[in-house]
């Protein structure tokens, strides 16, 4: 693997990074040891979960991580010009290998102030390399989370094909949709670029400039087509004579002819993959009897013909009606056309999926774009990167809104299991091994099971829990320790089924769309304790005159 | 120039034109002569008004438009493997020299239905082509619109920053966003980068981190600082004589320690630079109190302080209080500190624009992330790209809704104005030089002036206008002719003038973010007489039983 887009280097920063960087030094602070966590805050769609995603990215920015003498250039010149010149010296000795990450595993559920990401290494580098991390995770995160609820909305067995390269924001927006909608529960993509770098299966039929550019059947090529079993055969005769009985069948004058000569033109270019758009001058009038028309002379032939897309008008209804048409038709003319897979498309989201199940239809698959890539419902995640630790002592930033004050110092955090190693809560603890959750046997840290575990919200005094650990799993791992760690980087096609797992696991009740429980996170006692006393310590009461 | 993204390659596409290239070629059509025409429906964000960006990296994109050995093996693994191989031949000679396109300016203000960009070649290759210009455009001409929206909320004497890298939709999304926030009306960028590539001038302070970093005065390597003068003074017993001054003035006991030292190291850094982040610990009780010590120091040695950023609170009313903070501070030590600049942050938004302008406010400058760049109140921008004639003769699509059928016939809009060169209306013409505006003079097109010219709404036959026109101009230009054409591409800093001159003759009555009046975009009655005869012409009645 390599990094997918040249855009991410270390001038995809914000400038105040670089100018922190250089006051560290100055200060010669540049070297202290510091851990910066990188978490949200609020789980995006007015949901309660959101999937994590876009660390393998982030991974091979921090292995590519170097200052060439063209970003040196650069950066001198959004720098005064007055600032010392040792200070580029030192930036170009920079890289990745000061650095240690843990993480989440790449597609795990998350749930917020989680850290899902802990960089440590000197104060100046962890703070330079905040802004590309959080590019490289917020979106990929944003739009997992949105596939997902899709998915969740079109149940399991619908094929979901993510369509939104035209729509989506930048070409790297784009790419990055197809990738991370696999991730999330989506089965293939329009994007040919995104198919070849990820081997996401690709989608596609054709478009309606397709259907618009014939006008009649004198501009076919030829008239024949290859049967499955070698011959040429006469086809468009076929398709005519299918026409007649369409017509009669469903008690139609006519059809729009250039449509059908697109049909039977695309046939013949794919005869094993004709899926044809029919709403391009009349669904049923006119798109869906000439695709049966086409479709019988090609089963004819010994193939099968694969289905139609709707792009407009009322999709369920069409989709019900469009179904009886291809149950009549296979039925009269001995065919096999009951189940032919009917697709949907055109502005479809999440609420859509709801009421298109509540009306009923007969839609297969769903071609998703715009509202799944720009995440329509809530375009951005809030993933933020803060300073927790510095010289091992804890940090924290208060604010003006208690919802934007950070939990000082490195964060251990667990998720806590029931016997049926279903998830309970995460809990945030600021010790490697806390004692409510480990025991030290022959010089070793074993992880205890049992046992009523006591923690507390750590913003409301009055929320208390006292839980019942079947056992318990440590959140991050080392991915990153100067190099890439053994194990970090799975294949997206692993993360996929982990991301599905996990949803399974944690079931309906986290991730229904109307009022879903929230999955509580959790700091243990002790730690509770110890953050109440460095907010006091820190921050006298305010004085009100 | 060359492309910015390295994912801007003939890969970055839709499968299915794919799809439809072969079957074009497979039935010999692939070198029709075809005419697309991209255009939008419907402005974004509610609003009246759009501009069209992203031309230049379009063309550029045409520019670079080739099939590599490698991306035609991409292209193999999608098609099915019985694709005739003679195609893959074909499509390694294809290049964007068989193309002409012809496009309004870069930075127009632009209305639905227009055509922004009108592509003419072989229909397979316009075919291509599809995908990737309307990505390349879609976003562009999103943020810059939104940009705009934002500077006409803000006033033109705000200065605004963009800030949205850590949450754009992908690198490109943050690099795409700067650039083009740039050219709706920002002032300047925090994404080094964009900075580096568009020379986009780059702004940013301190992060958060950088404060809590400190925890005391200790922490700071030397207490001295050269003054304007070249003389070494001692900093840091000034500050803290000023911090005294400032308890005493404000009747407050004690300031954040932390915070202090960071200010102190941070002006140490940029003596010439020094605006302060306040409100990691308590705005008014610590963060302008700290400030003001460390600026009046600064001043004393020459320097001029630069000013402080609010992230959080009550923006309006903290600036208030902090901008008389500013002034009794000024006044009692003799200091111009009543103008110093205040720049606001967090979540800032269009609507949070126009409420802080009625609240009242002290506000300079804002920097504005999230809801500019993923365009929150409409994170997609809807252009569409279709065929409209071939072989010379039109086409067009009717599709299920009325809103989504399309013009048919290659068109040639012009902008009619005023005496005082103020834009009436755009309007759509399928002749090159129709004689309700040109006449023929020794075998010459003049356009005309004078004269009621009639037109109507293509799809509601009882809108009708009778337009006394001063002057019209055509609103496409060539800009590719099989390569780019000269003037053709535009400076970005030029671009962005271009847009607020326009912005400023159309005015307030168009921009205005409730109830704008549209901007009428019609067909002169010639066309719209041949239009209804080609729609009657190819769609029958529907028929209900």
């Amino acid at each position: 693997m390599a990094l997918t887009n040249n855009l991410v280097n270390p001038l995809l920063t914000d400038k105040y990074q670089l100018t922190a960087a250089y006051a560290y030094w100055k200060n010669r602070m540049h070297e202290v040891p510091a851990v910066f966590e990188l978490f949200f805050r609020k789980c995006p769609f007015g949901g309660e979960f959101a999937i994590c995603a876009g660390l393998g990215e982030a991974l091979e920015f921090i292995n590519a991580f170097r200052f060439t003498p063209e970003h040196i250039g650069a950066v001198r010149a959004v720098l005064p010009p007055d600032c010392d010149p040792e200070f580029f010296d030192w930036l170009s000795t920079v890289d990745g290998s000061c650095l240690k990450i843990r993480a989440v595993r790449e597609g795990s559920v998350v749930f917020p102030r989680v850290p899902l990401l802990q960089v440590e290494g000197p104060l100046a580098v962890c703070q330079l390399v905040e802004t590309t991390l959080l590019n490289l995770i917020n979106y990929p995160s944003l739009v997992a989370t949105n596939a997902a609820r899709f998915r969740f909305a079109a149940g399991p067995r619908k094929w979901l094909i993510e369509f939104g390269l035209r729509r989506a924001q930048g070409p790297d927006g784009a790419v990055s949709a197809s990738r991370y909608s696999y991730l999330g529960g989506f089965d293939s993509t329009s994007n040919v670029l995104a198919s070849h770098l990820f081997g996401i299966p690709c989608s596609g039929t054709h478009p309606h400039a397709f259907v618009a550019s014939f006008s009649g059947l004198g501009e076919l090529f030829t008239d024949s087509l290859v049967a499955l079993n070698g011959q040429y055969y006469d086809f468009v005769p076929r398709v005519l004579e299918n026409l007649k009985g369409m017509k009669q069948l469903f008690d139609i004058s006519s059809t729009n002819e250039g449509e059908l000569a697109a049909f039977i033109a695309y046939a013949q270019a794919f005869p094993h993959g004709f899926l044809a758009l029919v709403d391009t001058y009349d669904t049923l009038g006119s798109g869906v009897p000439n695709f049966l028309a086409v479709a019988l002379a090609l089963a004819s032939l010994g193939y099968s013909p694969v289905g139609v897309r709707l792009d407009s008008g009322d999709l369920a209804k069409l989709s019900r009606i469009v179904r009886s048409m291809f149950c009549k038709v296979g039925e009269r003319f001995g065919r096999d056309f009951g189940k032919l897979p009917i697709v949907a498309s055109n502005e479809i989201d999440e609420k859509v999926l709801y009421e298109l199940n509540r009306q009923g239809h007969s839609i297969d698959s769903f071609g998703i774009g715009t509202r799944l890539v720009t995440c329509w419902e809530q375009p951005a995640f809030g993933a933020v990167y803060k300073l927790v630790e510095i010289r091992g002592s804890p940090r924290f930033k208060m604010s003006e809104e208690r919802g934007k004050a950070t939990l000082p110092g490195k964060k251990y955090p667990h998720r806590l299991l029931d016997r049926n190693g279903h998830p309970l809560m995460d809990v945030l603890t600021n010790e490697v091994h806390p004692l409510e959750l480990y025991r030290r046997e022959n010089s070793e840290w074993h992880m205890m099971a049992g046992g009523p575990l006591r923690c507390r919200d750590p913003f409301d005094a009055t929320k208390r829990f006292s839980v019942e650990v079947a056992s318990s799993v440590p959140l991050l791992e080392y991915v990153w320790d100067g190099d890439f760690c053994p194990d970090a980087r799975h294949p997206d096609v692993m993360i996929r089924s982990y991301v599905r797992e996990q949803l399974a696991i944690f079931g309906e009740e986290h991730l229904r769309p109307l009022n879903p429980t929230p999955y509580p996170v959790t700091v243990l006692d002790s730690y509770y304790h110890s953050l109440q006393w460095l907010w006091q310590q820190q921050l006298p009461p305010r004085e009100i005159q």
